[in-house]
């Protein structure tokens, strides 16, 4: 039976995902929508959906204690669940904290971690509502889950883009992955001479967008204000250009963006070019930038044209034309999620 | 700031989940119970509440692949987190399952993992609605949060019991303790002699306890249709003497519990005699049994009186008269929780 031997390596995440979740079909009444978005939506009763998501972050995959304070960790972890409400249009009220911990951690440390999540909690006024707390063999694991609620007419799955729809992103992107290309570089120097202090004046902002980013719950509060509702949306966690997939793929029509049009930061601008990194390859493949990105009616785009945080990249087309990028020289090229394995 | 260092075990799980949980005050309204009960209880609204309970099981920690086959752990992750659930007198609806594992894991052995979960979801009628797969370093992390719902005149508290209530437990208790010691002691002898077969013929039942316990979710269909709601009631995870403490803590009562009156399965009985342990003390300290511990109105417990699954062991008393066990020889001994600290 068991003769077989699989490797997860093999199948990636996004592979394995599928296989597992298979034989997982929604047999309830109750679930609107199960695996596939960026949250689960159930129907409780009442006037609006409840939404849940999860994420599970492990020490030395997702995060590096050498250079994550403890306290920005916390903060972060609530931040990119309740980005995963914001991604569904929705208004996250509750979150549950699990985490497995090792003897080398102090209870100080453990309540600075904790003190970051409570500052999260007030800056996105959820509540903590429970949790677990356990030992550990070896790193921090800490596996967060988030509810929220939406209006039954304010939602927005990845699945409704039609063509003719304007792509919107909020905010600039790729700051988070040349955040993270700092804090490698100050470590690797650290590594080799410990005397040296670390080199980071002036990439405050790039560091924050990596350490602690911020779920975009205002931009949901503008999109109310403006009575729009996004035709599709997801947040920006894998870089644009495997969101810009998912959304066409669940929404069945086919992209262009236009380079020129992607918002870029000064300071990650200049840290490509110092790191010889191309910024549209960063913002295409970067990742953890938690913007939002969504479609939104042409006649709606109208009303959000004023607004600071949102930027129109591109719009959608009949899915046969596919997914495409149209460069800074005018070249047209096809997008490729870059995926993203771990195993 | 950090100068203090406070080791993790100097306060143990729940000292530590005391200290964590103190700044998080529920600000919102939706809130109606945070920590400090098997679910936290939420009101989004409609007629019924919104239940949520998590868990997280750690490889080494809650559960050994020596002995502890895939399926069964995928199983048992889902029925105690349902068994949540049972304890707040609600109706489990839907989970999120998120994992964490190494590459030693071949995709068909995850799979094993999720059939578990998937026949778990069938037996409680739940939908498996989300999650996150992830790269671990070591062992194998599960984390389960479970979402309910409960009509707002039927919840059950830990806090809501009387003097006078008659406490009542369902089913049998230690032999998910004593399940483990069989699993234990073979372990050993086939680390010490990998030929000898293991000898577990005639313990299916206790060794069933222990690998695959049932979330009593057919007692609370039950309570239902005797139109009785528990003045208190939690699932037994820690152990009947833990479990008392939290209802008379929350409660404000005190308790007596007969030994007599405690249910013991014979296959139970007669492993504990086996192994020169205390019957009694097996399912007053063993744990794990998920079993409903409640207490209700003496009017109410007349019309349990012939329920199979459901047998009365004691009563409430004023606080100030303690917490006692009515011993078989007609001694008081006052009980204390063995508490259970992993750190």
């Amino acid at each position: 039976m068991m003769n077989e031997r699989t490797e997860l390596a093999s199948l990636g995440e996004f592979g394995l995902i599928d296989r597992l979740a298979k034989p997982f079909e929604p047999a309830l009444p109750e679930t609107l929508r199960g695996i596939g978005d960026d949250c689960a939506v159930l129907d409780y009763g009442g006037e609006s959906l409840t939404l849940i998501s999860t994420d599970m972050l492990v020490e030395g995959v997702h995060f590096d204690l050498a250079y994550c304070p403890l306290k920005h960790l916390g903060y972060k972890a609530v931040a990119v669940n309740v980005s995963d409400i914001a991604a569904m249009n929705g208004t996250p009220l509750h979150i549950t904290v699990s985490i497995a911990l090792s003897n080398r951690f102090s209870v100080e440390a453990v309540e600075e971690l904790y003190a970051g999540m409570q500052v999260a909690c007030k800056d996105y006024k959820v509540d903590l509502v429970g949790g677990d707390t356990t030992t550990s063999r070896s790193g921090l694991v800490l596996s967060i889950s988030v509810l929220g609620r939406v209006g039954k007419d304010k939602i927005a799955y990845r699945s409704g883009a039609n063509v003719h729809d304007v792509l919107c992103v909020t905010g600039d992107l790729g700051g988070a992955y040349l955040g993270l290309q700092m804090l490698e570089r100050e470590k690797q120097v650290f590594l080799s001479n410990p005397t040296v202090q670390p080199e980071l004046s002036g990439k405050d902002y790039i560091i924050q967008r990596q350490l602690k980013p911020i779920a975009r719950t205002d931009v949901v509060f503008d999109l109310q204000e403006a009575g729009v509702v996004p035709t599709s949306m997801i947040d920006i966690s894998d870089g644009l250009a495997s969101e810009v997939m998912h959304l066409c793929k669940n929404s069945k029509v086919g992209m262009v963006i236009f380079e020129e049009k992607i918002p870029v930061d000064e300071t990650a601008l200049a840290t490509a070019q110092e790191f010889n990194l191309d910024i549209t390859t960063c913002t295409l493949n970067g990742g953890e930038d938690y913007e939002l990105l969504f479609t939104v009616r042409p006649q709606d785009f109208e009303k959000l044209r004023n607004s600071p945080h949102i930027t129109p990249i591109g719009y959608c087309l009949p899915a046969e034309q596919g997914i495409f990028l149209h460069t800074l020289n005018g070249n047209h090229i096809s997008l490729q999620a870059q995926g993203w394995n771990h195993f």
